[in-house]
């Protein structure tokens, strides 16, 4: 099961605009608590669209990008004892020390690890997923078993390849839509809601927002196309920006929305968000900013809402991995397509002009080009 | 104990600038849940000061001001029951119908009352409190009973007057404080708690704040009179604005606080507010703001932090009371100044130049000058 | 709209075993919070029978029956404000009177108004809906407006009638399944649950349950049919008591189960409850007891649970109205019987016999044998 | 730093009622994540003399005791990062792996580490703190450091011995009465607090519970000496038990105290507790139980209480620190003698005959009689 090469392939960020599949060592162990695990598949986040356009300084050139998959763990380090070499499973894209004061209090997203090697740093301050092999660092916390497809109530209409694609969904793009979005905004049952932005985390959010049972939500989104899936991911309405406010007013008799989320990450969505949300109300942002917003306290002081913003824990990962198990979270409604590894810049492509390719999550198949590897179908699943 | 003549005095706002004692009939019963009460202390908000420069729009000429005292019952309607003529009570600056969607939940503040009688409305929508009489609808939600003086801890070192003027402070000081800043910005044991603003309801946020044992408050302003006053009042360390955001850094090893509060209500503090919070901390809203502010999400997005916003919901008025019956809610420390009635133009003058009389709450006083009046020692207390 | 005649007919408590239905004046407004509902449908209770046994000593003979139901308002006292003759209405089984300190805070089933009109008193203290018509004292607080069908998704597939008859559930069977059960119990997403008796109450905290997205439910009964009909509500498990310990352990790694709620009321069955939950769980008591029970301590003193009691406080149901009303809560599931008022005797005995009858909760119907009587139809829907 | 001598001397469990002196092996780092920690000061615990009765099955003959105290590190495995030899630190007596589904969660008491070395371990499954030297595993979850009492508000009143010994109080006895009792029992500002059982454990509770500003705090016991310990520890109020009931009713108009402790352990406390509770309050039970108890679900089932139970997590204990630190938690007042380790027996003595010593915690003292060993002076303190 150890790597019989001693290079891997792994996409390099090589600075603004570049980014190459490049020979690289294998890595190894390097701290007790590590772990290498041989990827099967990974995806393509929007955050690596913003470290290609230079919008994220602490990735160096050089940098292996990805921080979400599922794979094998082909070594461990001296202290990991949850897991073996052999064992499938989910990487988490959050690295957590689980010993810092943040740690403690299950913030792993602002992880304070002595190294630096905690909270997001795979495909960031480390290399991470978008290669044959990764090194995990905190790996007992970090990873999670994946349940097997055969024992599980998913298995019913997924296979083990579509089982296991699905699994990527839950490195971070249904936690975040989970924590940033669904709770960070307090989604109870017989909330109205609603989402601004239907990208695939704003998907996640519709989706995890779902498993509290709203009254209704609506998703709000430039994009007919992307309307159009959200309704079938559960959305009982749907609206374009400008249409918004006014749909939302008829809803709720003019109250306003209670669980609000801003999945965009640009001034005029987190304008409208503090149109639509209710008195007692949660404007819960998502989307990644890059500059200031205008805040209207002038209206909002006396509403008793509450704004909330968040980097995804992954506190909520076991979680979503029982409720998919339980065949309850349809994760792989979030995939559209599927390329080779070394089709990955195609990848790139295709998410990246995803209002033309219509593209949700892309998933990356490490096993599709490489004769002879090892399968996941060995694998102890 | 009927009111023996047909009018009262009443302080009324006569529109911008323009305030002036005037003859009214005295209020009587107009339905079935309404009480009238005699007041026996009132005080000045900043609110008042508010309305004064025409900043509230809902206040029409010819309003009796205030929201705030303590008086005794002298009618009831049909539909009354827990008070009676001759019961002293505090006024709950805010009006609960308790039926609405919101008051169900708690957010008094906003109570969709049918008639319109519920929220914030004394001295508003309706006649206040700044009057020999005041009409309180929803009475039986509205009012509090006041703990005797004889039968609490308070009464060690307050007599019966003292103890009343203290009670004023729960009508909206102390409940602001505590709700919009102490419970909002979530300060628990061991919390790093700053406090921007110490003009009354920030000190009453500080003093209030301290029934959680936070490790310590900071509190910022640029008065040094008040400053040495937070620090009386329980203040571990106090700084002007630009020293505010050094002082943090070194207090909590560059972390910030996990609970600060904005008690100003312009653009600038609440950009300091954003300086000073740690991640995973809230900033508590408690200013009331007149235009939009800056909200650094390029900055704040990733930090799991919360802002809150809230109008007072008197929620906690009845926890307040049983901790000043306890003694261990130094509310007198509040109270700087007493004027009678006859003299509230002075008062308002005093507590407007707050920075030269050094004035924090001004207790407006009938019985001083109304001779022959029911005074408060002949109530059922 | 008012009554025509000066008499009805209602359900009579005559003392232990005799119930008999009497010819009664029609009930009037006596205080002004009060409202007068013409009955529509009602329901019997697990309670009823227990007053029929005389295990309730508050219920004096009588005493016309009945705690839940739907109707329209005949009549309002001049306090009402939130309702107008001809509303049609869902009466809550717990009167609230709004003010109190145990109101104040939500727990309105323990109530403690000071006429001693406020908490369970319906059909207890006071009349009941077990009659043509019933006064309902704090009516703006203790009646819900109910959902037009026409207007809302649960019309897809039930009419007026059913429509109407699905509400009953939400007087009474469904906040507590909910209150005292999967709230009480903390049932969240991912949990394991445990319902221990699938009674009308134990399949209501198996629907409402399922609002927040467990993993899996078991529901336990000695009967056969009975868990039958609770895996067509979505139980995913079922099991005999004397099979319940070993299912739970194989499907929890032997761990037990996060929510447990006991809705039998003996001590077999919550013993039965504390074998079945898992460290950090909870017991959450739904069962009426009437003896003692055994807590092992020396067993759970270090397994970090808690055990919750309670009477459903009705503070859910704006919340269950609005999920009904989104199609999202199939409260016409618990319903297996109607009976027309003239038949209620019929009617309780089916329901006492539900191990032979299959009945659930049985329907009163009020308008099926009244020639003339303004029917659901005409009102303001 | 390392230790000059292999071998040290330990406090033995030689069986029921069989305790010893004996010479060990210094223990030595057996797993990456192990610290060795050379003790300063340690202390007795109640479940050490329940060991010494045969209580705790999982503690064999042979097994060094002790699962709380104060030292500095000696060495540390390849995975430890955040401590060094020299530090000195906190032993937290609940041993933290930190990557268990319970530890993820926050209860880390029942923590099912993969080798069995996390949860309650020290001095019980593996050797413990009565001792020259303990290993301690996953140290840098389980270790806290120690605040300089140089740099802290508590310096102010305690010298550096002084400041040491009462940081032994927060390895168990502070967190357990924090957690167990105060925290399980929801005391907030205002509560009605009864504590039955003024123990160490009793008393640490009634110092923790203080930190919420309840509005009064009874103490129960049948020890009158106790009582008046409690009372100069801020108990308001204080009662043997045949008066508990009586005391409680008339301090809260009968309606009982929000929050009851019970801090002793046997079925007769428990069922004073539930005589003591109001309606809508808590039961926490902290006592540790050696038979059944009654619970009267007769009575109960309708009152709105809870019954919770917990083994310490330790999770408070940086928030006990941070106030100790700030001189807000006088930990030092639980403490009445001191001994060196070589008259451990007699400090065993004392512990156990406390009604006549007066004893509450007894601190064992490793360096009074160690001629040459490294003081704590000397550390990096």
């Amino acid at each position: 099961m150890a790597p019989t090469t001693e290079t891997m392939k792994g996409l390099v960020y090589n600075g603004v605009g570049k980014i190459a599949i490049e020979e690289r060592p294998v890595p190894t162990i390097k701290k007790p608590a590590d772990a290498v695990v041989k990827m099967v598949y990974s995806t393509i986040c929007g955050s690596d669209l913003h470290i290609l356009k230079g919008d994220v300084p602490s990735v160096p050139p050089g940098r292996v990008l990805g921080h979400e998959g599922v794979g094998i763990v082909t070594a461990t380090g001296s202290n990991v004892s949850r897991f073996a070499p052999g064992d499938a499973v989910l990487v988490g894209c959050i690295t957590v020390c689980g010993s810092c004061a943040h740690c403690r209090r299950g913030m792993h997203s602002n992880c304070t690890a002595d190294d630096n090697d905690g909270g997001w740093v795979l495909g960031n301050a480390i290399d991470g997923t978008q290669a044959q092999y990764v090194r995990i660092p905190h790996a007992d916390n970090s990873l999670h078993r994946v349940p097997a497809a055969s024992s599980s109530s998913s298995a019913a209409h997924l296979d083990d390849e579509d089982h296991l694609k699905a699994l990527v969904m839950l490195s971070d793009t249904l936690p975040t839509g989970l924590e940033c979005g669904a709770l960070n905004s307090r989604v109870t049952p017989g909330s109205s809601v609603a989402i601004v932005g239907a990208g695939p985390v704003g998907l996640a959010a519709l989706l995890t927002a779902q498993l509290y049972s709203p009254s209704f939500v609506v998703v709000v989104d430039l994009d007919a196309e992307r309307l159009a899936v959200a309704r079938s991911m559960g959305a009982q309405h749907t609206a374009k920006p400008d249409e918004a406010v006014a749909l939302v007013q008829r809803l709720t008799e003019g109250r306003g929305c209670d669980a609000v989320m801003e999945v965009v990450g640009v001034p005029q969505t987190f304008a409208l968000c503090q149109e639509l949300v209710a008195a007692g109300g949660v404007i819960a942002n998502v989307g990644v900013h890059g500059e200031k917003v205008d805040l209207h306290l002038e209206k909002l002081w006396s509403k008793n809402i509450a704004i909330t913003t968040r980097l995804v824990d992954t506190v909520t990962t076991p979680m979503l991995l029982k409720l998919f198990a339980a065949g309850k979270l349809p994760a792989e409604k979030l995939i559209t397509h599927t390329f080779p590894f070394s089709d990955i810049m195609t990848a790139y492509d295709t998410f990246r002009a995803a209002s033309k390719t219509k593209a949700l999550k892309v998933i990356i198949d490490f096993e599709q080009d490489v004769p002879g590897a090892a399968g996941v179908r060995g694998a102890r699943l």
